[in-house]
């Protein structure tokens, strides 16, 4: 198993044809519709792998030769970009985690962190946050195995979201 | 009142000496305990103003010649970075959103926030995401004011995080 940055020199793995969902994973092969990725595959590659990248991931390909069922080479990934307190300075955020079911249980999803702590680490950060779904009992698990601690439950956070329509109420409403 | 992009020409307004707390606003002036900001002041104004900015920010500035009662001319901000989802693409990411109590009631945080807005949109974003104490019932209504919504309560989001000493064990397991 490689864990391939999407700051590497190489091109990522070719991206499928676009197709409506299931979704073909941008960065090779097709992922089932837990996988996570919705986004349209040009643009996630594009805004991964172009010239301005506006996220760093790091994929986990499987050796030379072998493929997943769906005949793709990358079976897990972890996606991340870096926000900014005005308690702690540079954090990192990690939006997401990922390894196919039938690839789990093989510690890839450990590496995947790893190399989001170490980006984070280097990069000056002193935090990593990310979001889990209340109901996902394993994924809180393996968090907290990492040393991870839920916020909402210690410290009362929720998340808050305005989604397009409103951003654009908002933004038409300003007179400044 | 003024509202300063952090990507304008002009120079921020000076940082006041570095002292213990209470913290000087990085931004001019001295703020209070509630202010949200414990990260020091030349750290924050060079992560924001300097050559390579870890954020973006507007400042609330009072007009020429007018004060706060800290002597200084920034009453509020509104400070942000952008994230990146593999559902929605580009996100603005507001990490905090803050006016002087003294300065409240005057739509300076409604401003505030129609900028950033102005922003996700200029940037393509979908979403903007920020989080907030459950028991801050004020803040959670002026969210909703503006079409926000709790995506804790309505899909049982949880924000999990990692400090800086898990960071530094998970970089330092790595060994790919």
């Amino acid at each position: 198993m490689a864990l391939v940055p999407s700051h590497s020199a190489a091109p990522p793995p070719r991206c499928a044809t676009p197709v409506p969902p299931p979704f073909p994973h941008p960065w090779g092969g097709s992922l089932g519709p837990d996988e996570c990725l919705s986004f349209p595959c040009p643009v996630l590659r594009e805004d991964g792998f172009g010239a301005r990248p506006q996220y760093e991931c790091y994929l986990a390909e499987l050796p030379p030769g072998q493929t997943n069922k769906e005949g793709g080479s990358v079976v897990g990934y972890v996606l991340f970009t870096y926000t900014y307190s005005t308690w702690k300075g540079r954090n990192l955020y990690m939006d997401n985690l990922y390894v196919q079911p039938q690839f789990r249980g093989q510690k890839i999803g450990k590496r995947l962190i790893e190399k989001a702590a170490q980006a984070a680490v280097s990069k000056g950060c002193g935090q990593l946050r990310m979001h889990v779904a209340n109901w996902k009992a394993k994924d809180k698990d393996f968090l907290a195995r990492q040393g991870g601690e839920d916020l909402t439950a210690k410290e009362g956070w929720t998340l808050f979201n305005l989604d397009e329509d409103a951003l654009r109420r908002l933004a038409a409403q300003s007179t400044i």
